[in-house]
């Protein structure tokens, strides 16, 4: 187990490798004709100037909280906050960089050599924010224990700071990014396909641009650093209580080993480990699917997701007995792995199948009841992948206590590099249709896009269901680390630990506190994207009027994306400020104010709001979208696009678009971010 | 003290009294023509037909559990859960009666003697089910304290059989009542407003007379339910606290008292006293409300719902010293009656003012728009209700524990013959509307009735705001009583305390499982509004198609509006089961099956998300209703009814229909009914 931090720095390298190999071979292939080129420059240049303007406010607001930090606990706590931080905004640079490149490009492979290459560019893009994050994730991490595992004082601070850092880019990053996708996909959509009656993607529509930035600074930047800060939280989560949790607890972990420094050096160095040989694993699968690029996608795409959580398991059955470590540490992984894939395919159900049937013949009696009935569809989904959870929960317990819950939320994000290289890959494909559609290639190409796109959208579901599964357990994990952590704070100082009391008047308060935080941050998401939205539309509308030509697609006359690129980037920028700092200051203010029992309550609170909010919204969100293209692929006989039927469709979808892209993926965050906050504050308000 | 219960049944009594002449008043007012006689008559048998054939089920439901009961825990158990029942079945009886008398008197009223006089008759129709709630409610929980008073061990299981008793009348009703309703009021209005394009309430709609009847059965002896089972339960949580909590948390209810036995007859009667101090305050409110109905009706009723529960702290402060009780519990039930103000004008501004003319100017854009700012304006409004609820909570807590916040709970509900009434007022209204509508009475008196209609909404906004912010207190409180009845149990069975730790991983499960039952509830019951309307919508469209001339509106073509009352009360006892079922059930299987921690968890879960989920449907609903009411008074210059601006408001109203109607009240109720059944069989699972 010494090995352990050299292991995981060491796959870390390898990942970062293996992600610039796939970033120089993307980066060679042929971008197609200028004007592919051009419009593909568009996006990237419109995402670096979001990502860098974006970076520019995170840098004032790490400063901000890196003296905060230092004054409060420290030097080493800020600069472990600046590491957290700075090794996601990396992981995101690349990420984008590699996705904004190969998205021309798997379009030309579609032009040129059809669908099994445009899946293999579409993926290599994506991969490298797979890796990336992955990887970075293992060499901060394992840099971090490998200088200050022996220092009991420092070690749990740098890692609890760490999370921080990681958790407040996450939160920013989806929140802004969230808000950017969807004003502009909202606001192209409204004045092009509304209003001007011209079809998603027209090369006159100003804004069509800003909704391929879009994609890439909400769905990949923003799922990276989300699905970062997950990978980091479980891990730092699990590795707090191997530092805190009682030797009687810890025990059954390796029950061979009497040494109690021992016995935290395994359970401690356990989640690096195995995320070390998840990533191992990942990378293996990653190389196996580039061969498999002949099968369909769809069936690709899951297997990708599925085995290597379990091969995980299989590999670690191998492996772990070696080293003393009892079999219970498989189950409590294996719970995890299994009851990801559990999740993954319940909402692969509700977001492509039965309810979003549905939904679609909800259509047929109007928009109100394709809305009634998508409602219906989210809350329905939150009963099997909860329960799940539960169960899940119970197993890990039951074997290992809260120590397992935290090393099966480790075991859920074992496959962390592949689920998120598909999930990056689906905007890339998305991104590859636009390009398409605005450069005019033929139909006959837009159905490969169309169909790698079509896929993406169900993986992206799938993938959030892992995201907002892994924040659940990660959670519960997190907030028996704060409990541990400020009794073993109370206890150095000669008080009585405090026992946390479902039935205190304070916990019971702060449980109704805490839910309330889910909705502020679900109603402040929802009407940003709004008014964001507002601001675009008027500034396509003014386009349309006064550049002569544009709408009746004159040659010559062009429209001028950059401008509303512009305006998305202020306006999300803008708007990300208050639900950030709403998640990131509730805690600390709850904590200091009501001391660590409203906290606690807080917590729990805002858990169950946000665990069904987010659920709710994640899939009603994708089931509304896929009711939509069930429509428009003719699923419904006599209805076709353009019909009322559509119209009340695309209602749904309307409604659906905020709420899965940032909305629920912003109250996930914010359960996660209290999560980490309360953690390390956890020393301060302790003696309160 | 000891006089307290015959002062319960006698103010009881008087309240019955009151209530009979109020009915015999409405009874004795003039009809009007042959015409609307006709339509009430339609409505009234409908409604009648609806109560006979659910207290049916429900006779055959009562039946099943009073021989389990009774088996369980003895024949007292059992014939306290039917007393509780039955109580609650004639509170609904005689209050529907009186109102399906009121609505067309009131119609005549307007017709022959102008707004006064209507409001008047609205008033008193609705008094008869504010009266019998309240009076009833007091009848029943006297009598069983003055049988059993000295019995400390049938007591408490009487008085939470009765519980129980009251809540599943009050799930059933609102959940059937909330599914009729909405079913034909969507179902009509599908067909008539927007396929057939005729006004709503138009004689010629088959469907108008169950839209009529769905207001009698939903919003009059549904929420008469709800409420006097809120009613019943505050009194049974603060009672069973009395009984159970520690001398030394009870002690400054009464400091001079020192003998433990008095001071227990002090805490557990005060609930009982204070609640009959309530009725009598109340009905001098009704008393005085009677002769201001020259005033604008706005400001009337919304004085009618504060003051009361002010003045019974005034009433309180004068009293209470003389018996040796402490000035804290003036300050508990202050803090609720004040908590209870307060959540109620919140209600009113989110469902009457800025955030309802946002949601009309998100309409400009599209009924997308609408959707997304009517959600985000429910979740939004969550936030001051339960940080009211958290101060609220903290302040009766911090002077008397636990017990305070049952007694806050007690004082929020203080008013609730006269917030009953004002509830009841508004279907009344809304129905002489309709009544006035189909029998062709003139514009102008339309107009009187629209003016009694509209303020109506809001009033019903502000009891539903009234209604969840009771019962999340009591949720709290009932929680306590658990926890102490669990422990009284353990204790006398010489088994150690159960301690229930937040950080245990049975008690975070169950959090994420109770977490999980809002959203089912939730889910089950929109789905039912939409099957219920399917059905009324084929058959509206059969008589328009088979009927010939009715569309036409030719003389002799009679719609049979019996056969959709028929459909609707199928559908809605059909439906009613499943959700019905969860709430009940599960409670008990996860007792059972989990044990008491698992149970607490589960109650705290969905507490948070009943909470929240509840408030954004009430709110939600209220604003979209508004916003589109907003449209048609003019409040959109250049889009009046039937613009594209005014049919996308419309979407909103449809998603809000069955969020406030049906859904919400559902899921507030089933977090009472899972508090008072886990309250119930704590003995049983005490010793697992």
């Amino acid at each position: 187990m010494e090995l352990v931090p050299m292991l995981s720095v060491l796959t870390g390298a390898v990942a970062m490798i293996f992600a610039g190999l796939l970033f120089v071979r993307v980066s060679r292939l042929p971008e197609g004709n200028p004007e592919m080129a051009k419009i593909a420059k568009y996006i990237r240049e419109g995402s670096m100037a979001f990502l860098s303007r974006e970076y520019k406010v995170l840098a004032v607001y790490a400063a901000v909280v890196f003296v905060a930090l230092t004054a409060a606990m420290g030097i080493h706590s800020g600069v472990s906050f600046l590491a957290g931080a700075f090794l996601s905004l990396l992981a995101g640079f690349f990420g984008m960089k590699a996705a904004t490149l190969a998205n021309v490009r798997t379009a030309e492979a579609a032009r040129a050599s059809g669908k099994p290459a445009a899946l293999l560019t579409a993926l290599d893009g994506g991969g490298v924010m797979g890796l990336c994050v992955a990887g970075l994730g293992l060499i901060g991490m394992g840099t971090l224990y490998a200088g200050f595992q022996s220092d009991s004082v420092l070690l749990p601070t740098m890692l609890h700071s760490f999370a921080v850092g990681a958790s407040s880019i996450a939160l920013f990053a989806r929140i802004g990014g969230g808000i950017y996708t969807k004003a502009a996909d909202v606001g192209a959509d409204i004045v092009g396909k509304v209003e001007a009656n011209i079809p998603e993607d027209d090369p006159r529509n100003p804004g069509v641009i800003a909704d391929n930035v879009g994609d890439n600074v909400g769905d990949i930047a923003g799922m990276g650093a989300d699905i970062y800060e997950s990978y980091v939280a479980a891990m730092v989560a699990a590795m707090a209580l191997g530092l805190t949790l009682p030797v009687s607890i810890l025990q059954p972990v390796a029950p061979g080993i009497t040494d109690e420094v021992t016995l935290r050096l395994v359970a401690v160095g356990l989640p690096l480990f195995l995320s070390s040989l998840g990533l191992i694993v990942s990378m293996f699968g990653m190389v196996i699917t580039r061969f498999l690029t002949h099968y369909p996608p769809a069936g690709v795409l899951r297997a990708a997701l599925i085995v290597p959580p379990l091969l995980v398991v299989g590999v670690g059955a191998a492996l772990l007995p070696q080293f003393g470590v009892s079999w219970a540490v498989l189950i409590a992984l294996g719970a995890g792995a299994v009851g990801g894939g559990v999740i993954g395919l319940v909402t692969d159900y509700y977001t492509s199948m039965g309810p979003v049937r549905a939904i679609a013949e909800a259509s047929l009696t109007g928009p109100g009841t394709n809305v009634i009935r998508g409602l219906a569809v989210g809350m329905e989904s939150v009963a099997v992948p909860l329960f799940t959870l539960c169960a899940v929960g119970f197993i890990s317990n039951h074997f290992l206590g809260l120590y397992g819950i935290a090393l099966a939320a480790v075991g859920m994000l074992a496959g962390t590099a592949i689920v998120m290289t598909v999930d990056a890959y689906g905007p890339v494909s998305d991104n590859a249709g636009g390009i398409a559609e605005m450069a005019g290639l033929g139909a006959d190409i837009r159905k490969i896009t169309d169909e790698l796109d079509a896929v993406g959208n169900t993986t992206a579901a799938v993938g959030k269901g892992f995201a907002i599964g892994s924040a659940v357990l990660t959670v519960v994990a997190l907030f028996a680390a704060f409990n541990m952590e400020v009794n073993h704070v109370r206890v150095t100082n000669h008080l009585p630990e405090l026992t946390l009391r479902l039935d205190d008047a304070k916990i019971l308060m702060g449980i109704l506190f805490g839910s309330v935080l889910p909705c502020i941050v679900g109603a402040s998401t929802m009407t940003a994207v709004g008014r964001a939205a507002g601001a675009i539309v008027e500034e396509i509308r003014r386009q349309f009027r006064e550049i002569p030509g544009l709408l009746e697609g004159k040659p010559g006359a062009e429209p001028q994306p950059a401008v509303i690129v512009d305006i998305a980037t202020t306006a999300a920028l803008r708007e990300m400020i208050f639900p950030g700092a709403i998640a990131i200051l509730a805690p600390v203010v709850v904590g200091f104010i009501g001391g660590p029992e409203v906290l606690a309550g807080a917590l729990a609170g805002a858990l169950a709001v946000g665990a069904t909010l987010s659920l709710i919204m994640a899939n009603a969100g994708g089931a509304w979208d896929n009711a939509k293209k069930f429509i428009e692929k003719g699923g419904m006989p006599g209805h076709k696009k353009g019909s009322d039927v559509h119209k009340a469709a695309v209602v749904g979808d309307t409604v659906g678009d905020p709420f899965k892209d940032t909305s629920g993926p912003g109250i996930s965050i914010l359960i996660k971010v209290m999560g980490v906050v309360s953690l390390l504050i956890a020393p301060l308000i302790a003696l309160r």
